[in-house]
């Protein structure tokens, strides 16, 4: 894979950023990804500064290359995620999750590479007024939380490519080296992996969790909790309540006491794969292996030369 | 673009499918599409035998070239619809809703070429089974009918390839040259554009829904009436009344009365902007001008060997 604007920006030998996981990608992960030669990024989602602080040193001491942190803008606790992480020497952020003008400004003073996390083109304008540095643009198919307008990636990433001068990096339903060489294409300077980053020997997901994936089926997985916030989960029990909730036109409060406290890290971290909540993208049924992360850039970046070559 | 098993086994000179569309590709757009080096396509949907066999004598009269007839197949009328099309010739048919063994067999045995739609790597499967020469695996994105799984374009290809030997078609999201290497790079052989065929001079598409069509954003689609069939419909007044049984929960008989009969009629051939329904891709919004169909394919020939270019 050729360097380009966004590999030079980052630092890194790949376009390929491992996304940023809640109870998925700590310090292992992210470290593994970054020594791959990727962006390796921890998923802060609601750490505690002392706890991010410890994934970052974890991290840092598997690799010396590109390291960044994920924060979801609207969590309380980001500004201080934020000092912990430049005291920490983090120099890339990628926020999500809230308005792209908080933070933008004064992570740029402090000398740092800003990415935020869009669904739409008209948010991806906003990102670009709002100074940040490029833009991954995530579709309908991409696990976890989602966009309320369901823009596949496909449709979406020439849509964001023609409305800003950033680099866009495309996310959703990127899986292997076809999906990655079909984002190009598209105009993407990159991509970020998520389901495929979980599914390697090196992300904090519980194995009863990666040996459920490797069973999936195309339809496995479902956008979700619409009257609450869209979010693809793969259908299991909890799933199925969550559903019939909504079939019956049920709302947000009883969406929000069905979700209660902590359903996250019971399925993704602790591997209850019944009353868990199960964040994973549409992809999931196209892997069919769980390699380190080694192994899997290697693979990726085979894939990708194969790939250009067959199109010729 | 380079022939590969697709251009040979239609006969065409580009791997391009114009879809077939209820309403809209009739003789003359699908004469146009062949005629410019494509597979054109009439959209049968519910033709009288006569009114199919005038639009097949319309489209032979502008073109001598590849010409296909997709068949709903659950329609009572289609074995008629067969026979009138075979009489005037026509030896490459598109088969979808219904099951691919029905027919199959049937025209295969009368030297025909036949292709099935699909929406999972698992009816693909059974497609080729069944005897069929190749596969048009559509995405969620596309627009009409749909699949209940929800799988993107990106997701499906990848997936459906794996399953069979066959060729595959993407469809679903195609509408630029960007889109058609993305496809190529998924390892479909070729692609099927609807709307991006819809939005040309030469459909029959009333030119309301033309000019709406140009005034698009992303999110100006959903899929709805899922628990009829899913379709991908523009969001209308119809539309907002389909969203209001569905969000109250409503059941199959209350879409079934509003949907009525006609109004696809009403709104895709007739121009009724509001109480017409108007099926169409969620890629709309990407497109910005009615060329003819010339024109667009010329179009389509010039970016796909500039994107190629772009990715070494």
């Amino acid at each position: 894979m050729k360097q380009n604007t966004l590999t030079k920006l980052l630092g890194t030998d790949y376009p390929i950023i491992q996304a940023g996981m809640v109870w998925v990608s700590g310090g292992k992960l992210a470290g593994a990804a970054s020594k791959a030669g990727c962006l390796g990024v921890i998923g802060a989602g609601s750490m505690k500064p002392e706890l991010l602080r410890h994934h970052i040193q974890k991290a840092k001491a598997i690799s010396d290359k590109a390291l960044a942190v994920n924060l979801p803008i609207m969590y309380p606790g980001c500004p201080e995620q934020i000092e912990v992480a430049l005291d920490e020497g983090i120099r890339i952020f990628i926020t999500s999750a809230g308005s792209p003008k908080k933070y933008t400004q004064y992570l740029k003073d402090k000398g740092c590479v800003v990415i935020h996390v869009t669904s739409t083109p008209e948010l991806a304008k906003k990102c670009e007024d709002a100074g940040v540095d490029a833009i991954i643009a995530e579709g309908f198919e991409a696990g976890g939380h989602n966009g309320r307008d369901e823009i596949t990636t496909l449709a979406l990433i020439p849509q964001v490519v023609d409305a800003v001068k950033i680099p866009v990096i495309a996310a959703g339903g990127i899986a292997d080296g076809r999906s990655i060489v079909a984002a190009l294409a598209l105009g993407a300077q990159g991509v970020q992996m998520g389901t495929r980053f979980l599914m390697t020997q090196e992300s904090s997901a519980h194995n009863n969790f990666k040996n459920l994936l490797l069973k999936s089926t195309p339809g496995s997985t479902k956008l979700s909790m619409k009257n609450l916030v869209p979010v693809r989960l793969f259908k299991n029990k909890f799933f199925e309540q969550v559903q019939e909730i909504e079939l019956k036109g049920g709302d947000k409060d009883e969406l929000s006491t069905l979700l209660g406290k902590g359903r996250a890290k019971a399925g993704m971290l602790d591997g209850d794969l019944d009353e868990g909540e199960l964040e994973v993208g549409q992809v999931c049924s196209l892997i069919h292996d769980l390699p380190t992360v080694e192994q899997l850039v290697q693979a990726l970046v085979a894939q990708v030369a194969n790939v250009k070559n067959n199109l010729l």
